[in-house]
């Protein structure tokens, strides 16, 4: 009457349904709309930067050779026969005792090869001519940024697939991209299914509770770099639950639902699946919270069928759906950044399999904490609120004491990890696997 | 002929401009496009979760005083009189060695006081009736979520000021926030000034670069949680920069300029806020880069003089007008977060004021690591591609050594600090400054 169901651990799982993974298409915005976006291809240098030889401070430019003698007893006087603001030039070769008044950013002028420091020296006018002295000697090259200092033409500065933040975009602007490529957004279509599900202004009722994972789900889809779209939620009513899916196929590159994949009498996504003909990768993963999370592939479409339940749905979406996402938008690190931090409490309850615990991490002295937040019953909203970590506890017969190692999964973070690799995990054969119970 | 200028330090220039800030009105925002938003509000829990006692898993209401004598040798048989789908309500007391099925959620029935799951009993029919074993005792309680037991009704679950992330947008779900009361965002307008800028897709020219300040800024004022206005690029010239400044302050909370605030000919933003009659609150700050940063108040609203070299403005922008942003968005936590960190690298020049140096952080065995990225030149935009933090080295004599603890200011985050504090700043006399040249 039940069906008993082989748990696979989150390695294979996830090595599982990335046989599925496709990359999108790029398009392009305009680089006041691309913050936030993904970059769709290699951002190069279309010049050297500087461009031209500049001085970096508001001066004068002059012939180091000059000042060679110069001294606080016996300074140098030079004639400052022009001057060049940014943007302009100075088309004279200078020659022996000239300088020319320069600005921060402005070329240097041809025979020229240092730049004093407007602080540093004095100037007057004598007879309708200007002059400065200076008294100490500068060598060649002395405060000058030089042509391709900074960035050869040709550089990549930054690859296909990075999170385009502030820094980004300034070297977007500089090497002339008005028009940025991105990765096109993946549509990841959000159905929850459930007959206790109230719509969330819908007044409490008894045995109800709100629909908080469709909002959930399509924040941590746009926190992922995607696009969701709520399909809306059902009722526990199979002809009802698989037209919807079938239609949302159709629609979307991914689809998510929410509920229904437990082994209960009202969990119909099992029987959807087979009635589409989708191949269920896996319907059971060694890990807590998520057990029931269920991936079906139909046509080469991923059908993630994530828990009812708050904490699992949360926690399966970024195992399992943020990576194929993060392929999609061209990213090279696919999974949720993992980091190794010190657990901050004890953690004392064992469990057979792999625990992913609400945390917060923070920062003491130079190493990094974590924390769980509250209780770690799976039902539990409240503790996503100040979570910013997923501490990782790998299953076994000990808990886990303050102090330990422990691998944490960044929540917040954009620049992924290029592995999910659990250093910590112990391999388990399927054997063992199967002695462990729910 | 060249005007004197008092370096304060920066924890001086915060203070002094912080007397201007402001704080914003609310708005409210529908839930599926409040991610990323600023809670304009704090968010209480509207009822208990759980709402009423209920069960964790798939399996049987059953009375725990029946189970007490249950043992693999004398298991004890119940009758299955009904069954509760999740969000359904069984309304009749259970009895004597009766059980009810009840799904993942569904609330427990009158009399019962345990849940067995599904998996631990065998149930079968006799004569048309449904009966299980159970063969081991249970305790009042077990496997029960109760009413309450995740948040009490009116716990506040996330302050006024709290980013809005996918757990965030969870609870509000939960707790019917359909309309979600957020800050509204500044409008901050951007005005570029140098006749060497062009547009970032005209051809470049000798003696020109390309304008990147203004989407670099643009693009830090949407991290930061502002609304960007750019109000275009204006050549040095006087009476052009100050109409439009003029103009743009009736438009915006606040103003920032990018160049013309160093001691150069063409700088006019000097003589623009003197024509403005604002008043300048400082004009050189002890820091590199960023040292011209200079800020006024007219009628109550900040002017940012940002310097016109990318790394000065970037860094004038998160130490200076970010902490005005947040404050208008009702966040606690004004400033960019400060944590300590493990110098990566040696810094070995020394440098009279204190730095900020474009650094990338990375975790190693627990601790947090960071090393400058790249050359340091003020003007150097390449290195602003990985940085994720700046790298805070107070000013002295003396360089920096790998392995030495640091100040760093995350780039990235969200939540901010409280204070700007930097634990190692030196105090300076005002004396002292004065002997420190640029």
């Amino acid at each position: 009457m039940l069906e008993r169901r082989t748990p696979i651990n989150v390695e294979e799982a996830i090595e599982s349904l990335l046989k599925y993974k496709k990359t999108g298409t790029i398009e392009t915005v305009e680089i006041e709309k691309a913050t936030g976006r993904i970059l769709g291809g290699n951002l190069f240098a279309d010049h050297d930067v500087p461009l031209f030889d500049r001085s970096p401070y508001d001066g004068f430019a002059i012939r180091a050779e000059d000042t060679a003698d110069a001294s606080r007893e016996n300074p140098v006087r030079m004639e400052v026969v022009s001057e060049i603001g940014a943007g302009s030039v100075y088309n004279q070769p200078i020659k022996e005792n000239q300088a020319v008044r320069i600005m921060t950013g402005a070329p240097i002028p041809e025979g020229a090869n240092a730049v004093v420091m407007l602080e540093l020296v004095k100037n007057y006018e004598e007879n309708g001519r200007v002059y400065m002295t200076i008294n100490r000697p500068y060598k060649e090259g002395d405060n000058i940024s030089f042509r391709g200092e900074d960035t050869k033409k040709g550089t990549i500065l930054a690859e296909k697939g990075t999170y385009i933040n502030p820094g980004i975009v300034a070297l977007l602007a500089t090497f002339g991209y008005k028009e940025v490529p991105v990765s096109r957004k993946p549509k990841v279509g959000v159905l929850a299914t459930g007959s206790e599900l109230l719509e969330i202004n819908e007044p409490l009722a008894p045995g109800k509770i709100r629909n908080s994972n469709s909002y959930m789900v399509l924040s941590q889809i746009e926190r992922a770099g995607g696009e969701g779209i709520f399909l809306g939620q059902l009722s526990d009513d199979f002809d009802l639950c698989f037209g919807h899916v079938e239609n949302a196929l159709q629609q979307v590159d991914f689809l998510i639902t929410t509920g229904g994949v437990s082994v209960g009498d009202y969990d119909y996504l099992p029987d959807i699946y087979r009635k589409l003909g989708a191949n269920v990768l896996f319907n059971k993963v060694g890990m807590r919270p998520g057990s029931v999370t269920t991936v079906a592939e139909k046509d080469g479409k991923l059908l993630f069928g994530l828990s009812g339940n708050p904490s699992a749905c949360y926690v399966g979406f970024e195992l399992f759906v943020r990576p194929v996402i993060r392929y999609f938008l061209n990213c090279p690190h696919l999974f949720v950044r993992s980091e190794e931090a010190v657990l901050g409490k004890d953690f004392p309850k064992p469990n057979p399999f792999t625990r992913f615990v609400r945390g917060e991490m923070t920062y003491s002295g130079g190493s990094v904490i974590a924390a769980p937040t509250g209780l770690d019953k799976s039902g539990v909203v409240s503790s996503l609120a100040s979570a910013n970590v997923l501490i990782v506890l790998p299953g076994g017969t000990r808990g886990y004491k303050q102090g330990m190692r422990v691998q944490v999964l960044l929540l917040d973070d954009q620049q992924g990890s290029e592995q999910f690799g659990n250093p910590f995990q112990k391999k388990e054969s399927s054997e063992e696997r199967m002695q462990l119970r729910e």
